[in-house]
């Protein structure tokens, strides 16, 4: 590892200590190095809060002036919450930054350098970048598209199977993946269930593991079934819920709104070209009975968080939304949790829905990621192009 | 890595030559050693040929008098189809021998070490014996049991299914991942079937491996039903065929065993403790009527092909086989290729049958090894003691 790899590396680390807190803004650190010592270190540690430039500059130990930064994200040359880091940089008489990432942002990207640049500071770009992308998955989908990066989540036993023939569940993996399952809530922004989870375990969804942020908790319950005693609604105040629902019974709409839920209306998935041709149009309504079956999109769930700075969903099942994913073409990651053990018999299957009726016709992705959890094994795969 | 671990690792090597030829005989290797140089390699090629020990020192370029032997296996010391290694080895001059693995055949075990001690010659023994023992997980369940080392293979998508809703199935897996089974078909003595997989399939179920060694094709058949237009009926005379049935028609197994297929009978699997008190006392014979739904026992198929000198069967399928093996507790090895793809939908479970109603009754597995096969992955487990 060379020294300037080291710096970076540490400001990867450093970075990395913003975990869940820093949403919808990136994880991002710096390390200022002079005379071949670390003079500063920073990181964006909250939303809102100083940028990670701005911190390492604010902790230099001596004058970082003729010193060389390691940044892990280009440096932002507008007026957000905080003044631009660009202009910091100038000021302090730093001589040189070694980037990671790019910034997406239009309005940040490659403009940061140029501005850089053109005040005399030397610039390494795409110094490490892979690693320093690898940081923010999540706010490189989220600044793109405005669509939450959405992670698929389930475990299954090494017969691939998520409960018993009668449901039960607990548990399929050990600790070790259960506690990998909260780290994953803290770094998301949101978490989202089907109603038939809600109706079958009374989940409570919060995170629960150390220093915890809390993701906005989600329901798609096309016909709002939710129950008012559900552990969900009666913690509403505490933590958010939002319900997403399908023209709703008022009174049952303002009774959840009264205890704290936010109840929104999603579009139906449409069932044939017509359907959509109406819906478009917006002269598309349902009367109950033709409500029966179907269910709204979770796209366009998704995208209404994505509207409200939610930049990332984890989904926990049940079967039928990870169909829904699939099918809507929604999905940028999927985390097979296996466990070393077998159920057998008609145990339930991580994916329900319509399926496909040819292997050629399956939902394609990369090769996966393996992580030893200890005994179970955590596979990630991201979704390939063609998907 | 030390000079000795050096030869022993080469010994090793050699011994992998043999793979699929000297069963039910284990693999070994032989290496023969002096003034730091190699002077004679061997090992054993085929049932019935040289053993390694002796391979070795009718291959040496010099003198073995005075050498030192590197050997996978503890040599024997009684006579089979091959007069005792151990005399070889006190013929030849050689003075210190370094022995992997103990040799648990009872016929062996410690007197082979003993013998040469007797003889002045310095024995170091369980030298990388681990690895020694990797070589032959098949011998040394065997060995000791006379049961076959049973291997449950089977490929999935990420999410569990081993077709499609309507059976569909080729392919789930790559190309690197489907040439690796025609290696464990090479391994072993056998390979079985369920009469389910036979009518839905008709395979050939042959090694289409280089240079293949063809094991023989079992297929379990309650009620005698393959088909004499079967691919497997009509290559019986080329490739071995046994069909495990109960109670068969005379005609149906005469006209089989005229195709050359040999045709043996089963034990039922009892249903109850009364069925086995009866069955224990030769007193059970059922209808055609009363067969219905029940099936011959996959262990007792095991055991009759273990009496016939088949040390190793890989069952590759259907859902009902593999659910047998696991009901009746004869299942060494788990082998599930994963892919990179998602079927949804209602797509076949790899184990079918009765399964387990709660977690906690699950079948525990150890921790998995992994192979990457292309973009699929190969989980290895090995059943758990309490299993």
């Amino acid at each position: 590892m060379t020294e300037h790899s080291f710096y970076m590396e540490r400001a990867i680390q450093l970075a990395k200590r913003g975990t869940g807190f820093t949403n919808p803004n990136p994880l991002v650190g710096a390390v200022i190095v002079k005379d071949h010592r670390i003079i500063g270190e920073g990181w964006h540690a909250r939303y809102g809060d100083l940028h990670a430039e701005r911190n390492a500059l604010k902790n230099c130990t001596e004058d970082p002036a003729g010193a060389t930064m390691y940044v892990t994200l280009e440096p932002c040359c507008h007026h957000g919450k905080q003044p631009p880091c660009t202009e910091a940089l100038v000021e302090s008489g730093i001589r040189r930054v070694y980037i990671g990432s790019r910034d997406f942002n239009p309005l940040v990207f490659g403009k940061g350098v140029q501005y850089l640049e053109e005040h005399g500071i030397e610039v390494i770009p795409d110094f490490l970048r892979e690693a320093c992308d690898k940081l923010n998955p999540i706010f490189f989908r989220y600044i793109g598209t405005k669509m939450p990066y959405t992670i698929l989540k389930y475990a299954m036993t090494a017969d691939g199977k998520i409960a018993c023939a009668g449901g039960a569940s607990k548990w399929v993996t050990g600790e070790a993946a259960r506690a990998h399952v909260q780290q994953t809530r803290k770094r998301v922004a949101a978490i989202c269930v089907g109603i038939g989870t809600v109706l079958a375990d009374d989940p409570l969804l919060t995170c629960r593991c150390e220093n915890p942020s809390q993701p906005v908790r989600v329901v798609l319950d096309t016909r709002l079934r939710i129950p008012m005693e559900s552990r969900l609604v009666q913690t509403a105040k505490e933590v958010p819920v939002i319900v997403f629902c399908y023209a709703p019974d008022k009174d049952k709409k303002a009774a959840l709104e009264a205890a704290g839920v936010t109840v929104l209306e999603a579009k139906l998935l449409p069932k044939e070209e017509l359907d959509e041709l109406f819906m478009r149009l917006g002269e598309f309504q349902l009367s109950k009975e033709e409500l029966n079956g179907r269910h709204i999109s979770l796209r366009n769930c998704l995208e209404q968080l994505g509207q409200r700075g939610l930049d990332s969903v984890l989904i926990e099942g049940g079967a039928t939304i990870h169909a829904a994913a699939l099918q809507e073409n929604c999905c940028d990651l999927v985390q097979v949790y296996v466990a070393p053990k077998l159920f057998g018999g008609d145990g339930l299957s991580p994916i329900g829905g319509m399926g496909i009726t040819t292997p050629d016709k399956a939902v394609l992705l990369s090769e996966p990621t393996i992580t030893r959890l200890g005994q179970d094994l955590l596979l990630e795969y991201t979704r390939k192009e063609q998907f």
